[in-house]
């Protein structure tokens, strides 16, 4: 079978984004996908965190039926409330069409480094107990690879509001791959899902219509390669580099700490995210005139 | 003036906290934190952030006093509100006691290998253009070591729920400090605090009363070392390293890329937080059993 094939088999993709203004670049991200998933022949579920009022705070209201009402533990809680069935709605629905989804792409506005807290408070609220953590109620034995939602893939789409080369290897502010590490390591691959390198847009504060159009149509080329493009390869906890599952084995990427070292065959500390807008360390182009005048900010 | 003389100086720090369940162990480091400061003559404020019902989503009821009623533009709103004086008064609030401070302490669990929701929903709204950045309106010309924080301290004391040897150097999840480098050196280091050494405490969900104590032990002398322990030693824009206030000189720790590339003198890619309990990549002890039969997760 080939990659046109496999592309064009009808699937659920799960768009859930972060932002409360129509005409930003993050809504004109959601609105391209939602029309190329579309006419693709995909079925495209919507979460609108914004639009929905979505509850950010985790807390004792999350469970309605306390296993125990002196003391919360959120563990103990999420395990009871997700095996007995007695969640939020708002939870439910969620899950539910994560369940349906084969993909899910998460789109936001990077916001000091990371998600919007409307989405980090996502993830905690609907990443319960028994389905994205302690899976199988095995405690840590199914993670990092499989668990609760394996076979699905996830791809994070953002939009930045500082040029690229703040985020190049050797930028200021760090590559934007390894500050959303504990996204797409942590919260994303860590339940199961294969995750596709970022797509990032920079500059998104002052783009011209060229430069937009020309990142338009690199995230159509993401979006109908989202089943066939190959995910970032971070290391299964059980496929032999964690003899303990805790720690890499001595002769794993022997000598490499830190967080890439979970990336297989990247050696060095650096994997950039995918821009459409070319090289991650060239000069900066046009752009870079704009930057000494115009602020430019990490909340765009 | 000795290291004793300078402790005992009177000063203000800002307790931040953000766990509702008054017995949490996140909690008991807040009350440690209040009465090892108070009793040392400092005055301590605090933000606990599910009491006080923060609210965690930054969104247009941010802006009473619209610049453009059309658009939602939160950098243009952000300088507009902060400019103009017509910020909301819980955003205002919270800048008065960080004004106030000498020192932040943020205390929170750890979610999903990042700060909960609430508390990275009081850095987006908190942290205003023209304070945090865009810092004199002078766009990125003060940033990473100057700005409207400098001159203050920032530490960060985390809940861990996992096994201490799941991050370290080489563990699983990635090393605590290289996971939590978007918030110290993108969100505090940025608008030009001093950040310390993470003070984190694993394993939480399991401790026995020994091991307790020597977490409350070593907060202690954290806490009475606050203004005289060595900050991560980030590298600033404006001291040389940038020429371009972009992308480090090529001189400078040549061929190295990554997060790490910024902490001066560290030339392999892994800091490791200070932990109370001992070596990072040793046997997990007691804890070895346990971790077997108890599940252990990223939702302490």
């Amino acid at each position: 079978m080939g990659k046109a094939t496999l592309a064009a088999r009808p699937r659920t993709i799960l768009l859930v984004h972060a932002h409360p203004e129509p005409t930003s670049f993050t809504r004109h991200l959601v609105t391209v996908a939602e029309r190329t998933l579309a006419g693709q022949g995909h079925t495209v579920l919507q979460s609108d965190l914004y639009a929905m009022q979505w509850k950010a705070v985790f807390d004792a209201d999350d469970f309605p039926q306390r296993l125990d009402t002196q003391r919360l533990s959120f563990i103990d809680e999420s395990r009871h409330a997700f095996a007995q069935g007695c969640q939020t709605a708002d939870v439910e629905a969620e899950q539910a069409k994560l369940q349906a989804a084969d993909a899910v792409i998460l789109v936001f506005p990077l916001w000091w480094f990371g998600m919007p807290a409307i989405m980090k408070g996502w993830i905690e609220r609907v990443w319960a107990y028994g389905l994205a953590y302690g899976y199988g109620d095995a405690g840590n034995a199914h993670r990092y690879g499989e668990g609760g939602f394996a076979g699905k893939r996830a791809l994070l789409a953002v939009s930045v509001g500082g040029p690229e080369k703040d985020y190049s290897p050797r930028g200021i502010n760090g590559p934007l791959e390894q500050l959303l590490f504990p996204v797409t390591h942590g919260a994303l691959f860590y339940p199961g899902m294969a995750v596709l390198p970022t797509f990032a847009v920079y500059d998104t504060g002052r783009m011209d219509a060229s430069v937009a159009d020309r990142a338009t149509m690199a995230w159509r080329q993401r979006l109908e390669n989202l089943f066939t493009d190959a995910p970032i390869p971070y290391r299964r906890q059980n496929g032999g580099d964690y003899p303990d599952r805790h720690v890499l084995a001595d002769d794993v990427a022997p000598g490499q700490t830190g967080i890439m070292a979970h990336v297989a065959g990247v050696m060095d500390s650096s994997i950039p995210a995918r821009s459409p807008l070319g090289v991650q360390d060239g000069p900066a182009g046009p752009q870079k005139h704009a930057s000494a005048t115009r602020p430019i900010s990490p909340q765009p």
